[in-house]
Parts: C-alpha cells; structure tokens; sequence
C-alpha cells in the first residue's frame, strides 16, 4: 500500500532496530490515513463473508474501529487486563509478548463471539504472530470461523506471518518491513 | 441524545449498580452508533478551536478516533502502561482508579502536546472525573489549552461533572445517568 509505505518512510523511526510509528498509527493517531486503510482492508477482504472484526487492546482498536465502517460490521476487542465490569464468562488465551518479555491473558466475553461467525481480526503490527495466534485459539474456542488476519505492518523478518500463510490463512499485511540496518527501512 | 439513551435503557446492564455497557461501547462495539456520537460532539463542539482530540486508553480510543473524523483532526491517546517503544520524554500524571483501587501513571509523548494547541478530552464514562483530571494536568504540563471535555455517559450522582463545570470546563455529556435503583436506569 504506497501512501502506506511512503509514510513510514516520511514518519517512522528506527530505534535499537524497532521501527517506531507513534507519530501516526500507536500513540498519536492519523485518522485519514486510517482511512484509507480501512479502504484497503475491505478490498483487499471482498471476497470473505465477514461478520465482526476482533482485534487486541491498545494499538488494534483504532485500526478496527475505522476499518469496521467499510465492512458495516460491529467490533470486539480483546481486552489484556481483567475488569470489575468484565463478564465472569470468558474466552481465554494466554500470550506472550517478547516485548514486555511476559505471558499476559486475552479474555472475549462469550456473549460477542459465536459459532459459526465469520472473524476478521485485524492488528497494527506482525513479528512473531503470539497475539494473533491467541486470538485464533479463542475463535477455536468459540467455534467461530477465522476469515482472514489483516495487518498494518509486518514485520517480513519474523515469522508470525509465515507461519500463517503456512497454515492457510488468508494473511493481508499492507506493508511488510525487512530486519532494518543501518537505521534504515527497506519493504519487501 | 435520544438514540444513545434509548440504546443504554435497551442494552445497558445493571450489576451491582454499576451500569455496563460493554454489548455496544466498550467490549463490543457497534461503529453506526459512534459515529451518530461523533457527529453530536461535532455539532456540541462547533464554535470550539479544536487541534487535536486526546483521550486514554483503552474505551476512549474507539471513541476519539470515529469522532475525530468529523473535527478532522489527529487524536493522541493517554497511555497506562509502559512500553519499549514509548519515548523517554513524557508528560505524566497519576490518576486514581477507583474500579481497579490503585494509582496509575498516564503518560503522552511530548512530541504529540504542543504549547497553545487547542484539544479537546474524550472519554466513554465520567464518574468522579479522576482519569480527566489526569488529562487536564497533562495539558497544563504541556501549556496546552483545555477546548473542552466531550463525555459519552456521566454518572451524575458522582461529582466528576459538577467539579468540572465549577471550574467552568465545557463540558458535554451526551446521557447523564442517575444512581441506579431496583437495576432501574434513569436519566437526569
């Protein structure tokens, strides 16, 4: 996706060889571009009956939100820390991040997934796919069917996005990074 | 706002006198309603300067995001928790949670609050006003200006609202809930 990429160039940040995009996508939020991406997913996902996007707390959820418009479906995300108002009766998966260097619990509430649904998950970001497969395990759960996996970015060096397409899911990512070197960003 | 209200008394849940909400606003969550409360914060808005929408994580994201699309402006979200990527320079402010009955660290890129921009808070629930508190302290920190507080449901029996007109916010709450009693949802 060019407008896509061209911003990550324009935008991103190398870190200690983390591409930061806290400017427009995870921190501060450019709605236009989301925009289009939301445009995009639903081109890229026509030809998948969807019924609902799920996707993670925190960085998922403006990304879902606008993309749900396209799709005219509802959204439910995936909440990381427990809640008074959470429902007793949940879905669960355990994941782990390699950037908090910790397991942490996914809960949905069994009320908003069910059989038979149709499930696009959508997230920022893809490297080793640990959230995406704790979001698969609780569409496994709910016996719901797993539509697709729509990604901003993924990071093409891992392989969460592989280990995917390996397994036939239909994996969208609009723009895939290479291991940056020297501070600099190549797609591949 | 009488679709919000209707919804509330059709789908709200009442537990232990705390009004859920997650079927429609922050669990799942239905996108045609929030952009009929985006463009009602447009319209409650309209004679505000407004630069910027900031909010927290993580009800507020979906919330701001939809809504911003009718200001046409960036928003930013307040984050709770620590990350790698998060930048060293920082506004921070504690807020007392009174659901999880701890002090938390919220915490914006200086990059994302600039001296003399105009923004407006956006949240889903406004009880005793502590998480708001914590924004308006971050936009002082940054010699930002506070162009109002756009609420989705306040909790007109806790003091958050009345505090916050005291001091002559502009605040706009599109439902005003009273103590529910008997699991009766009222509005003030």
């Amino acid at each position: 996706m060019k407008i896509l990429k061209d911003r990550i160039i324009q935008d991103g940040v190398i870190e200690k060889d983390i591409l930061k995009v806290d400017n427009f996508l995870n921190h501060q939020i450019d709605v236009e571009l989301l925009n289009e991406i939301g445009k995009e997913f639903k081109t890229r996902f026509k030809d998948q009956k969807i019924d609902k996007i799920l996707t993670i707390e925190t960085s998922g959820i403006a990304i879902a939100v606008i993309a749900a418009q396209y799709f005219k479906v509802p959204v439910v995300f995936a909440r990381k820390t427990d809640s008074k108002t959470m429902d007793k009766e949940v879905y669960e998966s355990t994941v782990y991040s390699y950037t908090k260097e910790k397991n942490y619990t996914i809960r949905v509430s069994k009320r908003f997934i069910s059989e038979g649904e149709n499930i696009l998950l959508i997230d920022d970001f893809l490297a080793k796919g640990k959230a995406i497969e704790g979001l698969i395990d609780i569409l496994d759960r709910a016996n719901a069917n797993l539509a697709g996996v729509g990604i901003v970015i993924e990071k093409g060096f891992q392989d969460g996005g592989k280990n995917l397409r390996d397994r036939g899911v239909i994996l969208e990512s609009l723009a895939i990074i290479d291991k940056p070197i020297d501070g600099k960003i190549k797609f591949i």
